[in-house]
């Protein structure tokens, strides 16, 4: 299982908003059931299968090319751990239970 | 105002659990004041003045030396927008209102 | 026809040299004939087409797995352009003449 | 001392051609003397310390806006060894070296 976040950045889009791009994005993910995913201010994170997250992710690459887009630059970050099943969730509640502690524990 | 993901990676930690690393970035961000952050699986995401979010920055990849990590990569993005002011909340909440609509209106 | 840049980040190898594991990606470059590469000092850098570029990426971040090796961080960042063919040196030699042309006319 | 790759992606650009941007940004680069730099097919690559690498790499960033650019997407990785001395020129000699062992000792 692994953790992987994708940002679409189409080039030449003359105007400076991208949010119809990542909306495409987002329903390609909804409309599938093996890859859970999180919308995040700098990209979508996904959750499964690492080469059914790639097949999400090379169809949400392919979907920003069209009206108008020629280039397409694409940021792919995999997080794939095998000693464990870590999930986007246990990944956050790790951090956030070792910041209680902190807090308790000061110095 | 920027936007700015950021993802700290010591190398060479002999364990593979790297939250406690990112702990105490997020402890870096929440003991200032200046500029917002949110937690999410892949990283943590600031917003805020440009020059104050790579000052936070640069002391969070500081903080992952020490107990014997001599190596640090760290994976910055900054989604910098000068036309009006970008939020992570507007930026989400734009993608999410494009979402509603085409689920409206599909086709 | 794509470029793509690949860096692959085993986490918790003990030691902090990483260059062993990027040697064995460059094997598997250098293995197959449909995509060039360039190794750079950040990363190895794939030029071809996408799908294939991906097989290819794919298996270089597997071959980072054993040997103890049980957490990979894999950054991938692809350049696709379709409105003219793009190459590793035509990007680089684009850059360069515009560098030239800024000598002569300064200013 | 650090090396660090900086992509600058400037958006809205109404052409899908970047090379002027990462021409002035190059520029920046050789007009000062403390951070060495190199060319590469998706980036600049800095060498040397890291706050002066930081200092040029935001006068990067903040040359793609002008010219009608209102969003500038930058992307930064930070490799930071503490260990020993590392430079572009050692990092690629590194794994080179590995890969004619390699190749005289295979299996």
């Amino acid at each position: 299982m692994a953790i992987v976040q994708v940002s679409i950045v189409p080039i030449g889009t003359k105007t400076t908003s991208l949010s119809k791009y990542v909306a495409r994005c987002v329903e390609i993910v909804q409309n599938q059931k093996s890859v859970a995913f999180r919308l995040t201010p700098m990209g979508t994170v996904l959750e499964g299968d690492l080469d059914k997250i790639l097949s999400v992710v090379r169809k949400m690459h392919e979907s920003a090319f069209g009206e108008g887009v020629q280039r397409v630059v694409t940021i792919i970050n995999i997080d794939d751990r095998r000693d464990k099943k870590a999930t986007m969730e246990s990944k956050m509640s790790s951090v956030e239970s070792k910041l209680r502690r902190a807090k308790r524990n000061p110095g």
